[in-house]
């Protein structure tokens, strides 16, 4: 359950939120790489990074577009390996917090911008961590920190062997288990999701695999009103998750 | 109120689902391009195409990636403009099915992977019609198409010189304008939702103009419990017209 990815020495972050995020987090960041040509309201930013201790090295336009996706903006930085959460420790966040639980778990989000989406959801709606299975799954690629807008700085992720185990896991220490699934009966403002829960959201091709859904407590679907009749997983997740929120918010 | 976009002879689709969805919409389609490279799960899709009178062409790998982004999954096709609609008309698409209206207005969406991912929620979340303005607005590129896995082929979108105007006519008819604004001090669920209604959303970056903020009946925040507290606007956008079937089939 603790096995973690084999470590890199550094890796390259780039786009201004998530520089700035990687900045803020903490963690050790080598060095910060801005484009010459830039000028346009990164003063405060070179602030923010010069002010931490962070050297800023100049670079060509070349430096960037050789090594970054569209989306770089002319700046990118060399940090450290951001490590994963470990799976134990994530589950018992909420009750060291004297929080109900809400986690997240993804079975087979392949698509790093997807990923990162989702990421960002998770952050925003207040989740304690996301769960991803180390075996075909998109992990924290500089494509998917940049999608994440920098969320992946903050958000705890736990990669582990089997997600299955993850559940079982979980059950044990009493949190439902609640998947989404679109041929699912019950819709989620039908359901009670305002105890201690995990959410389990599938690939945006083929949803779960069966085993993991077989293991939920629970399905549920979102209302599908359109011809085209599917949403993207991290709109999906936001839904769900906000009706997480707005049902214990109602509760408090 | 009826200006439009200057029309073009035809235009790119590429990618799967946009491909098929374009065929399936009714669109003229003057040709479809497939990768002969591609040999998978295509036999369906071009039984499809070819049933429609519509004829398929080879190309090799160099045509479409010379051509489209990252994505284009070697299919393309070249149709006829997609027309945008009618603006009275589409404010009388409601009654005229007798439901109760459900528009959406973007105030400065410019990136077009944004506006396509907001399309396919405004499809699956039972939208009658997207508002957009003429000018700084992302258009139906092939890259919103693509970003909309094919929902902007049947969402009705309307492209009007100014969105103030349309925020008037609506008003007129009735309709409650009801904006997304990060400082607003009313959630969702504490609003009512379930009259008749326009969601007005602004750009990721600085959200609506103040004009139009204005305007609006009612603004509304989602909740952030983050660190980097922000969503993607297709995100925020689903969250809420969700909220808004909940409420509605709630009360049914």
């Amino acid at each position: 359950m603790k096995k973690r990815q084999k470590p890199q020495q550094e890796e390259w972050i780039y786009g201004l939120n998530p520089v700035l995020e990687v900045v803020r987090s903490g963690r050790e960041v080598k060095a910060v790489f801005l484009s010459s040509t830039r000028k346009d309201k990164v003063t405060a930013l070179e602030e923010e990074i010069t002010s931490r201790g962070i050297k800023i090295n100049r670079a060509d336009n070349l430096f960037f577009d050789s090594r970054f996706a569209k989306g770089h903006q002319g700046i990118a930085a060399l940090v450290a390996p951001r490590g994963y959460a470990d799976f134990d420790e994530l589950l018992e966040t909420p009750s060291r917090n004297n929080e109900r639980p809400l986690f997240l778990l993804l079975d087979g989000v392949e698509d790093p911008r997807n990923f990162g989406a989702v990421l960002r959801v998770a952050d925003a709606g207040g989740v304690h961590g996301v769960v991803i299975q180390a075996y075909r799954s998109a992990s924290l690629s500089p494509e998917a920190v940049k999608a994440s807008a920098g969320a992946s700085e903050h958000i705890p992720i736990a990669m582990v062997p089997n997600i299955k185990n993850a559940i079982r896991d979980m059950k044990e220490s009493g949190i439902t288990i609640v998947g989404a699934e679109a041929d699912a009966e019950l819709l989620p403002w039908e359901t009670d999701l305002s105890v201690p829960l995990a959410l389990v959201m599938g690939s945006e091709g083929g949803g779960m695999r069966k085993t993991v859904r077989e293991q939920c407590d629970l399905l549920v679907r979102l209302p599908m009103r359109g011809k085209v009749n599917s949403l993207n997983v991290s709109v999906a997740t936001g839904v769900i998750i906000f009706e997480v929120m707005r049902q214990r918010m109602s509760k408090c």
